[in-house]
């Protein structure tokens, strides 16, 4: 490993300052810029030291990202709008799983923001006690939570209890009075948490069409089979079955068709079916549902840390001390996209 | 930030060298001590300094894990697998996404290669180009490569040959002959690749049978909808349309089946389908497959990696002076779970 930062730059053509810029990922370099440079040091066999570099500027180049599914749309979704601006800015993503039992929870947590890997974090979905959250906020370091329940740093969230209100008050209007919700399980529907607010937006629209007797929600793991096992459940007797089902997320929406299907139940003709997300199948299913792009929300909180970042770099808030700045909150938008799966009922009560 | 690493160990009542391990994650501890160890830095306010300990080390406690996709069931589940074992070790994973678009890929890999953020390498699927492929097994760090079709470094890979066999006799023993095979997409279909191996064997198993002149081979996007969309071509012909089907994976499996329902085939009694997998909706869908168990490859790597930085942590081989020691290559073993997916045809022909 031979070769210094000034023979890089003349190589490349540049100024000693953008190519160190266009090598530590710190400040606004163009890509063509800095492909010219990595190319430059790959030539030359220049290798900077990120290492190095951190202890001279307290900064390690990482952003922590931490996510209670690796596995599921939604979550891989603002994963990948996440890595793809991260990466485009020249940082690391250092990745966490953080599993729903609480003790392995505070275990990673604790170890988590003891060290010092990343200059700030994102979150993905995470529904946190008040203890987890006073940890994540007060940590020093700047958060962005994307869904979830986090209050305190900055935010992204669509609005559930509205989505969950206009999700339903589409199927009144289509006529629909027998509206059934399959929602999160018991754990997630404390009333600040995404499938609590979207339950609490169906309650409402019921109640204020006058039809809370007609109330009927079901809980179910959300996910694609865990949507069709609570189908399977709610559609089975024919004289009480539900003529239109909101789902609290798109794979438990599908789920729900293909158990209808199964059952030789028409969608939508005797069953309409709404989702919320915009999920990659969500077309092939021919579902209604409010699009949600998570891939953009990942990409928005790089952007609102970096910024951070780059304008305060060295002035971290702690618990005593905290971080000056108001926090962002992202009222995120979202479209309904309306398709095949929700219809008038053949016939109104 | 207070407090020494002696105070901590007193405190949780281990050696210095048990906390600093518990601590650095280098070396191993219980989970148990772990915990504690980690209590007792917390109460104290003990904050390690990785950083500063990289430098003196020349490790970054990190593994950079790079992968084709995140939001596909068999790359998220290797990815969890292979989170979950580096956490328990206390290294941390960069995550790199590698897109398919091949300058933009280059780019990547040069930055990702340059930088020295991690320790050691993870792939996940990549179908690299030679010159790709030399980039990541001769830059002097190891690296171990989980599917896909990177040689050179370790490896850990399922008979993709071997297995397109066995689906294809599997069908062929029930009594199929008109047996049709959906695949990746042209560009996946080079020999050495996963999708080109199964193909392989696929071919070998018809051509054994005498069954050459009935071999029909669909290109698809390996995804749910891309397998919805290929049957929607391969059965639309009741009078040339197979009567079994093997798909490269189970997503595009299902997608056949998703697909076999809506156009009124009846499967398996009129449509056996086989997938390689063992995905979580294969039950849901009552699909013979074989399972792969994702999560224990990610893991396996992890620990073949670690095995290995800790057994020469500074002799690190470079191209002109390569790793000592010999690739570890593993047969990763499947098992083939018949569900009801798969029967006899109606009349054998």
């Amino acid at each position: 490993m031979n070769g210094a930062i000034s023979d890089v730059a003349a190589l490349a053509g540049v100024s000693k300052a953008t190519a160190s810029r266009a090598l530590t990922g710190r400040g606004y370099v163009s890509a063509e810029t800095r492909e010219r440079v990595v190319q430059a040091a790959a030539t030359i066999g220049y290798v900077a030291s990120p290492i190095a570099s951190s202890l001279s500027t307290g900064r390690t180049l990482a952003i922590g990202v931490v996510t209670s599914f690796l596995n599921r749309w939604y979550f891989g979704e603002v994963l990948e709008g996440a890595e793809s601006a991260l990466r485009a800015r020249g940082y690391d993503l250092t990745l966490y799983h953080l599993p729903p039992d609480a003790s392995e929870r505070a275990r990673i947590l604790d170890s988590y923001l003891a060290n010092k890997r990343f200059d700030a974090m994102i979150s993905i979905g995470i529904e946190a006690s008040q203890d987890e959250m006073t940890r994540l906020t007060t940590n020093g370091r700047p958060l962005v939570a994307i869904g979830g329940n986090i209050r305190g740093g900055h935010s992204i969230n669509i609005d559930d209890q509205a989505l969950g209100r206009e999700a339903t008050e589409h199927l009144i209007t289509l006529g629909h009075t027998r509206i059934a919700h399959v929602t999160g399980h018991d754990a997630e529907l404390q009333t600040d948490t995404v499938h609590g607010r979207r339950l609490a937006g169906y309650l409402a629209a019921m109640g204020d069409a006058g039809l809370t007797s007609a109330v009927h929600v079901l809980p179910a793991v959300h996910s694609l089979p865990g949507g069709y096992e609570a189908a399977a459940q709610l559609l089975r007797d024919a004289r009480i079955r539900p003529t239109a089902v909101f789902a609290s997320t798109d794979e438990v929406a599908i789920g729900v068709i293909i158990a209808a299907r199964r059952l030789g139940i028409a969608v939508p003709a005797e069953l309409s079916v709404i989702g919320i997300d915009g999920h990659s199948y969500a077309e092939m299913f021919a579902l209604t549902t409010f699009d949600q792009q998570p891939r953009g929300q990942g990409a928005q909180a790089v952007e609102i840390l970096l910024e951070e970042l780059e304008d305060r770099p060295r002035a971290r808030g702690t618990a005593s001390d905290p971080a000056v700045g108001a926090a962002v909150e992202v009222h995120w938008p979202t479209r309904l996209v309306i398709r095949q799966s929700t219809t008038r009922p053949e016939s109104v009560d």
